[in-house]
């Protein structure tokens, strides 16, 4: 009897071993998972860079192609020093009041364990978010913007202006529940960044923009006293669509990725499901934005315009990604189509209206658009299964913190983003010269030009 | 010895939690795993889109090329939209009589449970297949066609024309054996879509060339009762060279994914090495169909001609999405070679003795490879080591079916899509006028340039 | 108590039935998982041909263009195919000596065991790193190369240089420690290529330029006796850009997945925290190897120059290819600063003072860089915790092996390279004529026009 119990006794603890390994290497197994899939998202993230060179190059023109392409090259590179050394700390160091994180700079670890590797996973998704939010303002600045003066922005938006407003919506509490961004504690849902990237450098790009004043010959006085609006033809329409496939294709790693993870997360959240969901309302409402802002400009211009139809894809990408993971297949193409037409009419508002020189409409897409993103979740959304939206009896209290979101953040964006546009314009200059911006920006800024051998109207 | 077993006892039950508690988390880490494979597949092939719009685009004129680029944006929009409203009922509703779906129209469930998050993942995957069946066709169209009027027939073609064809193979039985779709329960075997989208799109392209007829001064009778074919070379071969590796690059995703799974399927099948399998039979295919087209056509045309080598290397693609997991490395790239070869005869054929203008070659690459990769399943093909193939000694059933499925589809997506081109063309017309073929649908359709600022030959 | 005795043994065997193929199934899953990553990583690496194509296409003359952009797409085509036959069996063959490998020539398996399938998960990740290799070189050999002789040259490297010195470093020993490369077993360090793919293909770049000799007008001796330099502009900047930010891209699965598993390994590694720290690095080194190369040029040049910046971010991903596993982010900011100046260094001398014509820089970026990363390991390396870098206080050990692996790798492709394009050069000629040079390659060599429509300078 006793040998029987003891052979029991050895067989359950072998199994109990087994077991026990087999359930650390499920939770291994489950970590790696993650780190693929955030991965594999974050470099997605990443060739949105290529897809935002292509749209703001393509819908400039051909004297100026070399220039913003390397300032869409060079706000990567340069922001993602800067993120690594103050950016991150402020944005995910240890939280002060909800407001600030506060260590963390230059970090710098070796180590595989959790605690020094862990960096290196949040990090790699992080810096490609904020370099998003960063690029978004060459396009709106295009044309006219000294190179040097465009890098000093740069710094500054990846160092300073979008990790602080980041914090307060994206830093999680401690473990011990203490800490965490104000905004976020308070209820404001911003899945994938329509406010925490979009509206931020959106802000940053009207800002640019308005500080930096229209392009020569943009808006000129006729002896009637009427002004006319020249609109500037954009060089490469291929390049401007490519880029916007590119954004399309990236913008799911954008929203897919983060899930954070694919495994089933800490409240029970069946993640890869939710990845599932996630893309299928991304891929809608990017298709229903191009299908609205179409329409509504064949209606409106007589004529189905390319470049309101590009940027009509991307306005119901920008409009999708605040929620994204809380709204049904059929309400993201509601989302979409609203963002289609919003771009159109913000685009014609803050060129014909407002006077404010946007060559590729990025304030449109990014800051009207993001707003509206961020408000749909106020309207739409059914958060973990409980309707928070207006239009599913959720009562307004979710759109309220969704509007305290975007006002406060746009006040921190705009007014942040004003005043180092006016303390740049004071001290290094912001502007070219009207000569150099005849004779485009990269033969002035540059001494190259971008289509060597290529005959190009010298009006252009 | 009571209190011995009942120690024993509670030491096993705890195990026993542990132990299928892990078994739980191994089946939904699997689940996640094969999400997270299935939609980078899913995101892979959308790429592809961008690839079709750089191949057509750079391989015709540059007065046409905002207008070719926007159709093939908009055809993946729309298809998006009326893939979710109506083709996929179709396609994966309810199975009728093994011919068409019939439930799940409009769906837009909101769960995160099997039942209904368990069409966002099906769909996303599915979304994109049927999105490259219909973009293939705008290049064979290219240069004449009304924007209207290829909008109209995309609508249809992702509604109606692909889905039930595709329903025939793709529509598995339910789990009580009953339904699915006639052909695929025949055991026809169509891996990734040789002939469920590229034969079908095919189909179409060369049906709505023939419906459209030629472009202006394509075929010219000459005084002496002869007809001379005049070639209109593209204006962009690096933007159709990047056309080709974009789609080469998608195409591990379209072949690769449809595995479907990345873990070990109900037959046991071990997907891993199935992936692993199936993307090498896709490169080498690939890589010596441009090789095949490369030596054919420097042979013929003395030069190695560089839009039928890259024509060559689709072709490779295209014939090996049928079979590329059922054959072995050397297999394929005997596949790829002939496929190379017949790309360049079938060009040859359609453009010379037909007189078909297909602009890009679409139906040849999609619609003839497809056919021949269909067929390849019953010549080299071993199906879970079972040997199917003529050359392998596995008899001539396997051709058989697959010829079946060859004539069937062709039949219904032939004279499916000739009803719809015809009714189109005699309702809001099919073709501009040969006044704005000349200026060019770029400024005629959406009066606007591709390229402004370039001098280009108004003679182009 | 008996029967007690027995359901409880029941109950037991039957947990550990379930711990058992719970057990079984972690395997499966993780060996899926680490094929989904692997897998993933080198489709990101396939489309860095892309980016090769896009950046030598950019760099070089319009006359020139399809040309490159072909060579680009062939080199793939013509390497895959005979790095299928023959290259796999000399690099990852039977051990002979530790200098090559000798089974596995034409090797098609077809079954999914892990003996012929395993072939199927390791050769296509490697196929893409040899293509890499082997690409490199058409830049340097731009605008004046027989296009068959760059067949030619293609199918050597991939078939013999590049296997054999790879098989040294990257061949590992079998189970029972016999086998393995002689550098490798010596503890050479070269994590993901800098030395087997990028120093391979840039001597082989190297003594291609050199053999082949400079363009016609590159380099012109005045009547005072000394020699100008000109300069040939690229045609396309954003083609570079774009084809620069799709090497980025690439480059994370190029290292990323060089970590070949996503799991926990053998020696306990734990990958996923590995894949993150190399992305991190990687992503570092690339931004400062840009901004290293901007200021540089900024300040030597008195511009900031857009060609020598693109490099520069090249160049910082060669130089942490090598080390990207075993530094600090610190220390990768580091390597890729000084790769960034290094580069127009380099560029500057092969160009002045060597006079060796290499129209894009492929030396300076794959073969200079490649060196420096490769020492890098010795410098800064702390592998698997342990310090190896001279700067860490590891001694001079690790740097010596380096310098081996530098040196010998070195001195196998630039004689073998060096023989095979003077073999090339007296049996079917290496260079096109003068005449042919002057027309360029696209209507000489093939007969058609890149830019049909556009109007090109004539003197381009």
């Amino acid at each position: 009897m006793r040998k029987k119990l003891f052979v029991l006794l050895i067989l359950t603890l072998c199994i109990g071993g087994v077991s026990l390994f087999a359930e650390e290497s499920i939770e291994s197994l489950g970590f790696s998972l993650d780190v693929v899939w955030l991965f594999l998202g974050a470099i997605l993230v990443f060739i949105m860079q290529a897809g935002f060179a292509l749209v703001e190059t393509g819908l400039t023109q051909a004297k100026n192609a070399t220039n913003i392409t390397m300032k869409n090259v060079m706000d990567f590179c340069f922001g993602a020093i800067v993120y690594w050394a103050i950016g991150w700390a402020f944005m995910y160091g240890k939280d002060k009041g909800g407001f600030i994180g506060t260590s963390e700079f230059f970090h710098s670890p070796m180590g595989l364990d959790f605690d020094s590797g862990g960096f290196y996973k949040s990090w790699f998704f992080q810096v490609v978010f904020a370099a998003t939010a960063a690029t978004i303002v060459s396009g709106a600045m295009a044309e006219r913007t000294k190179f040097k003066s465009y890098l000093i922005y740069t710094c500054f938006i990846s160092a300073f202006i979008y990790p602080i407003s980041g914090h307060w919506i994206w830093a999680a509490p401690a473990a011990d529940g203490t800490g965490g961004g104000w905004l976020g504690n308070l209820g404001f849902h911003d899945f994938a960044g329509s406010t925490v990237v979009h509206s931020v450098g959106g802000w940053a790009a009207l800002m640019g923009a308005a500080v930096l004043g229209p392009r020569v010959g943009k808006y000129v006085k006729g002896p009637d006293g009427k002004t006319s609006v020249k609109a500037f033809p954009g060089h490469n329409i291929p390049y401007a669509a490519l880029g916007v496939l590119l954004l399309f294709f990236g913008w799911f790693g954008f929203n897919g990725a983060s899930t954070s993870i694919a495994t089933v997360g800490d409240g029970g959240i069946w993640s890869g499901l939710n990845i599932a969901r996630v893309c299928v309302t991304t891929l809608l409402a990017a298709s229903s934005g191009a299908v609205g802002a179409l329409f509504f400009s064949w209606i409106w211009f007589k004529k189905p315009d390319c470049s309101m139809t590009l940027n009509g894809l991307l306005a119901g990408l920008v409009g999708i990604t605040a929620p994204c993971a809380v709204v049904s297949p059929g309400a993201s193409i509601a989302i979409g189509l609203i963002a289609g037409v919003l771009v159109v009419l913000s685009v014609e508002f803050i060129d014909k209206v407002l006077k404010i020189d946007d060559p590729v409409g990025a304030s449109s897409v990014h800051l009207v658009c993001g707003i509206f993103g961020t408000l749909a979740v106020g309207i739409w959304g059914q958060v973990d299964g409980v309707a928070v939206g207006v239009l599913h009896g959720g009562g307004f209290s979710q759109l309220g913190i969704q509007a305290l979101g975007v006002v406060s953040v746009g006040a921190w964006a705009a007014i942040t983003s004003l005043i180092l546009f006016l303390l740049i314009k004071v001290t290094v200059g912001l502007r070219v010269s009207n000569k150099e911006e005849a004779i485009g920006l990269d033969r002035s800024e540059h001494k190259s030009e971008a289509y060597a051998g290529f005959q190009i109207f010298s009006n252009m």
